[in-house]
């Protein structure tokens, strides 16, 4: 609770470090035994998190080069915390004498200072977007794991600022194509000039990112407080700057009827279906066996060149300019986070649901 | 995690119960000792929830009294836990013998069934509304001790369908004072006539309630995995019917930009203050001393009058038609059920928040 | 934490209630769906800890009449929250003055004043052995679940004061045939008639209870912080009255050599066998499909009719009689609470195993 | 669960490693802001682990140099994860052919294979005593935070084999002076020429660990799950090689009598206290003012150089002889583990207390 560190329940993960210390890290206990996995897995996953691929990524060095320190052998999971690691690089390099005693605009300095009575100052400490390089590396485990019982997530660009992907023009292979991770070449080209300049006026912008998990078996999550809803929302709010989550069609359900968001079921090749997906893939907290579709919005990067007014550590107002490359918007980068924080959510209650049943519970014990 | 009926780290609650068993009931466990409650106190919240207060809510009778069970010696709280519970009344009534073969669209019976094998298919089951008495049962627990705190709830309607309170015209003292619970007589008239037309239409609309917390010490919450705003969206999205949470501007702030986001921090009458409240009272992830405001989007009421097209346990595609009384609008009834789930929410953050800082911890234990 | 009333993490139990409040229950979350479960089975688990039915237990009259609230359809579990409660009988009949003011020598009063600040002092409040109830219930039905795969308890007394069962006497059928739930006939009257006599003084006895398990499947636990003898451990030294736990040898290996002590390996009927058992069917904190053998030593009855000395609220030396009947004894009415610990950390191990090996889990999701 | 690597509910803790992998290491979450702490303060308690200080211990060559990688700025906790790591050495040198296709006795080898299908068979894998290097670093914190609020833990060894120390001679200076960390110069002297023996013989012994914990005030822990014996127990019982685990007089309160006991309360210098403390510093599962002490029973080590009995991966009976150095006995080593669980154990429960009361919380909030 204090500090927070730790998520989920069976497939349970603790990530730890700052920008500013040795390095970042994450332990991932309870993954099962046998899943075959080495570092190229875990940096696939970690390298689409990577700055300085596009000209909206800040231009940061950082090989971000996974070690594996414990868990696995003979290259399989043993069933044991598998601890994972990327060291620092020039963490001493930069001058953060101006906010070390300033509180940013958008930022969490002085929530840090109220909570802990003082806070570790450079580059954002525990709140820097490379916490995230551990929740990406669990990511990438759950992630295998689940591709093996045949779940696959999709996960993109929805929006940037003004500008969003027309659906009708959805294209999954462009994804990777272009810097800003939008599924939709027209999209990107023109969500590139909005952040151009975005740039030029020293400031941000904000972001849609959607995520489509197909795959799944009926069942998963549960009726009460593990919704699988309710644990993705809890999942994707937890990444810094998500300011609002929707599952299906969301915040739109609002103004709509029951009649038209009610999905009606129907026989498709001998299996239940729907003829729609409002709900997103789930009802009641589980997963319907349609796809599970959600979505995050995210905050312009706080971090902007231009002046701003705001208060220092002994109470007096005063106007700050924060130095150093930033990132104009941080949707492309936290796609893949997103996609981790799912996988880890998912992987979790398909591990849960496990033990809904007796007579499934038998079945295991029969056979060992 | 199978069933998932258990809530909070600290201030821990677990609910149990089904529209049609005894009764519904909730185990609050890890409340402080000497608070001062009685049942006045928790009727006052379960009462806000109750039916048949207009055309708009379901006429069915239920008193809900509730009874203290234990937790609670001359009049105050003893730190053992308090067990609540309302029996049901009338429960064997109803003929359900439609709805036990086949899967009713936009309810959770094709998912109880793939998960559990079977399910108790009388009036919703666990998934009935009524599961919310328990939830409201805690809440006004923990509003009450946060109150002596100074921290104060106000949570209403915010829209109905495609009508919108008109926050130029917000009046708190409106509130109670119409039956949808809307701080705005006009917008209250107006959803009035839209839920009338539905109701002819064999229809049901969706809406949003928000919810404004004030008081808040800044630094509740974590950097990390116990956000407030990752606490809270769990909590939220764990009430039935909700599709979508979002916390200050929300996802408006896809739109926005830095320079407009960023909420300038400035001083007013000697404390730490902010010109603006964009981020809703949180930055990164913990209280900012500003308002908390965040809001949920709930889908139509999935029980309707009209035909439906669905399947039922054979696989055979077939129509049906949902009898019985049913809210047209889940959102009026719902507010109390926001505020109670906010307020564990917040009451949890707060205790674990006093483990935060050595100086704070030996301080407290100098003195006893 | 604060209250600490939940135990298990997937078959979880929450207990509540006084010895003088409206009552005691239990909600257990968790439970599989399909088991057939009646009240009837829990009654028989309940009546093992009645007092009553011996000289050696309270003469009280306690009904212990169980009703399930919640979680049972058609006469199975349905995967929701079991509610279970026994209402208290004459809650207002006694005169606690006395105890009110006063620190009874080894009870916990004076420490729910240190703590709470104060204290439900009737008849032992949240300590008393009442809380118990809901623990058995819960056992009950986590017994019957682990019957159905095979695995089975049998727990009895194992000595009274000085008075040991000798083992090369015991039978099982005699447990149940003498109010001591001794396997020894001789050693049960030899047990009385030490009884009888610490009630001619005044006084009280403690003594050993032992459960055995069989049927284990070899692999439940972890070999970390969640063994199997760890997780026994905490459950049964959370039963008032135990001052001590060992598994196997016990305390007697500090004296033993590797040579003795080691068990070795062979093979049976074509599986995997022991020799001995000296580990008491756990190695590494795991099951190693020998039968699973502990104790735990309780201590004499605190509550003794003879004058005691002690201090009172103000600070000051007194001398006091605790009126009412006591039993002499407690272990004889705690076997079935013992028992009722270990089937819960048992099943809750048994769930959580499922989900140790990657090839059972898509073994497990192929079939669905 | 399935792994089980995390300890502690608001202290938490989270080993990692095992004694073949890259490292051992330990993520601390929760930890309060403001603590001093420097590697020298870990590693002094890494040293008292340390093997190769006699001729009881093995020589293997472990360096145990600690790294802090996260958690600290300008020499002091900031209130995020801690992360601690030791490198291993020479780690792919042995030969482990022999025990890679066979169980040996007294190890958890063939549980590791029923569990998890396979197993890292070096060096004992995850059940290494080398898994203890995280929970020492872990409690090397806590017990710098608790010695801050004034208590203190004593931990020493009770008996080896036979031979017990005599209290009448108990010497705290003498702990550190003797290499089985025995407070008694005679025993020790007896006990070294006993496991000279056992070493002739290709044989080892067990032993008792004792821990006194001083300085805590009333109140900690909590009435029914969370008994502070209970939550100790888990801890201590949650080591390698431990047994059994008894509070204050222990099993011998099985033979006592309730006159006997019973600790009287008496005043002494203006304060509550206890004549006598059979009860071990615990009360209904709160300390209760006076010393906290407690026992742990060792098996011996069971890697002997003798030949012994046992089977293969393929189901045939084989002799094995186990090569290698090994410690004749765990017991000195162990100590400074056994301290390190209660620390972290104390702390936690320390921690939780201060959610206790209602007046404390609104008093602790009245200042911020």
């Amino acid at each position: 609770m204090s500090a927070g560190s730790t998520y989920g329940n069976i497939f349970k993960i603790t990530t730890w470090g700052e920008s500013h210390g040795r390095g970042v890290g994450v332990v991932v206990d309870g993954c099962p035994a046998g899943l075959p996995l080495c570092e190229t897995d875990i940096q696939a996953y970690l390298d689409r998190r990577k700055p300085g691929q596009s000209n909206f990524t800040t231009q940061r060095s950082e090989d971000d080069a996974v070690e594996i320190l414990s868990g696995i052998f003979e290259g399989k999971t043993t069933g044991t915390p598998i601890s994972l690691m990327v060291h620092n690089k020039d963490q001493h390099s930069a001058d953060y004498s101006q906010i070390a005693s300033c509180y940013r605009p958008g930022h969490a300095d002085f929530c840090f200072d109220a909570k802990y009575g003082f806070r570790d100052y450079r580059g954002g400490g525990r709140s820097s977007g490379r916490e995230t390089v551990g929740r990406v590396a669990a990511g990438a485990i759950a992630a295998k794991l689940l591709k093996e019982l045949g779940i696959r997530f999709l996960t993109y660009t929805k929006s940037i600022g003004p500008v969003s992907v027309d659906m009708s023009r959805f294209d999954e292979a462009e994804i990777t194509k272009n810097a800003l991770y939008m599924p939709d070449a027209a999209a990107a080209a023109e969500a590139s000039e909005y952040l151009k300049k975005c740039m030029q006026e020293t400031n941000s912008a904000g972001g849609i990112c959607e995520c489509v998990i197909t795959g799944l078996p009926a069942g998963l999550g549960d009726p009460v407080f593990e919704k699988i809803d309710s644990n993705l929302a809890r999942a994707i709010l937890s990444i810094g700057a998500v300011k609002g989550f929707e599952i299906g069609d969301g915040f739109a359900v609002s103004a709509s009827t029951g009649l038209t968001n009610n999905d009606a079921f129907c026989m498709k090749d001998g299996s239940m279906s729907k003829r729609t997906n409002h709900s997103g893939g789930t009802l009641g907290g589980m997963t319907d066996g349609a796809p599970l579709i959600f979505r995050a919005a995210f905050k312009p990067t706080p971090s902007i060149a231009s002046t701003q007014q705001t208060v220092n550590r002994d109470g007096e107002e005063i106007s700050i300019n924060i130095k150093g490359r930033h990132d104009p918007v941080i949707v492309p980068r936290a796609v893949v986070v997103v996609e981790s924080m799912a996988a880890v959510t998912i992987l979790d209650a398909l591990l849960a649901n496990m033990t809904a049943r007796l007579d499934r519970i038998a079945d295991f014990y029969r056979k060992i």
